[in-house]
């Protein structure tokens, strides 16, 4: 190996089962054969951490000093750049960029890279956090394309019950759920649906549903993002 | 929380899929309802790292250093315990656990502390490198338990390519070779039989077989055994 090993750091625990279900996309979304032509990756994952919603909307504590002890953490370790396994916690991105020192891969654009051109409506599944943080939708709009959200009765009794079914490892109910919400965003002409929420591609890939081939699932495409950032790197 | 957070460290990339695998047995093997409740680990997973197997027969460099590395590592990023989720790992144990100088909990010690007290002929399934390790026959024998292992020519043509087949996520072709080595040891008396090698279970449970009902997964053991581990310290 010519140069040093470069190695992805992994900020996860938000929650645990969505950082296992972004491990397992890196492996499948590496083209490798051998155990050693997969990614370096070392990974922080301590779910002791203040919820990210009630904190964006200034009901709870900042879960911000937890992060960034996971960045430094990792930076010690030595990681080169970090991805983060959870959406909503990309509300506190530029803090963790500015204090944390390392470069981090912005989930929300792996997401958009992988919006088909044609598709000006784009549907987007999210937590309340990560809808009031508006990071997807000022991709979209970068983009020219307009951004479907549920309902906020959508929010409360389909997007919302389904993220806390996968966290309880309740995956039936949590499909359910989840598939009614991208099919909400469907009918009102959505041409895809970004799952903006580590926890709903685990809900909607637990069954078979029609609105899978609709839906960019944004914990993969931060597994490619990653995967080309190592590739980058040794070509 | 009275007291400071314990963290458990998780030495992988031997395979990264088999890491995967043994943090969603962490997470099943945990009762927990919400995020908070589930183990805080720091994975060091850095595959480039040189083959066991032929290390241990002489016939390739030492993994060792590599693998203090990476014990080194999560020992500064706070860990106070230590998993490997590699079974051939082991045979560097007493060299980890004194260079390291942090509690590693063995994978043959959680993997026989699930052996039935009636079976007195136990199988092991495992790479030729466990085998001459010796970890697993030595606990058995101290249980007063026979310990039977697959021949020389079923290690050859079943076990090994088995492994070879999950490392390159080739599961169907794996099953069926990983289920005819544990038949054989089942033919041959075995009551029950030890998938020592983190990547059979992944093998053993991706189809349906009846070998399943006979075989204690080591990897999940030693979920369990760190989750032990986890409560120990809250009560």
């Amino acid at each position: 190996m010519g140069k040093a090993l470069r190695k992805l750091g992994v900020l996860g625990g938000m929650g645990p089962l969505a950082t296992v279900d972004f491990l397992q996309k890196l492996i499948e979304e590496t083209p490798a054969t051998r155990d050693e032509e997969h990614l370096p990756v070392i990974v922080y994952s301590v779910p002791q951490i203040p919820e990210r919603p009630p904190a964006i909307t200034g009901n709870g504590p900042s879960p911000l000093p937890h992060m960034l002890e996971g960045i430094y953490t990792l930076k010690r370790a030595g990681v080169d750049a970090v991805a983060i396994a959870c959406n909503t916690a990309h509300y506190w991105y530029d803090d963790l960029l500015r204090e944390g020192g390392v470069p981090i891969l912005h989930i929300a654009d792996a997401a958009c890279r992988a919006l088909a051109n044609e598709a000006t409506r784009v549907g987007l599944i999210a937590t309340g956090g990560t809808i009031a943080a508006g990071f997807y939708q000022q991709r979209f709009a970068a983009l020219g394309k307009t951004c479907l959200l549920n309902s906020t009765h959508e929010q409360h009794t389909l997007v919302g019950p389904a993220i806390g079914h996968v966290k309880r490892g309740e995956l039936t109910q949590a499909h359910a759920l989840a598939t009614r919400a991208a099919q909400g965003l469907l009918a009102r002409g959505a041409q895809g649906i970004i799952l903006g929420c580590t926890e709903i591609p685990l809900a909607i890939e637990f069954g078979q549903s029609a609105v899978s081939a609709h839906c960019i699932d944004a914990t993969r495409a931060l597994a490619r993002g990653c995967v080309r950032w190592w590739q980058d790197d040794r070509d």
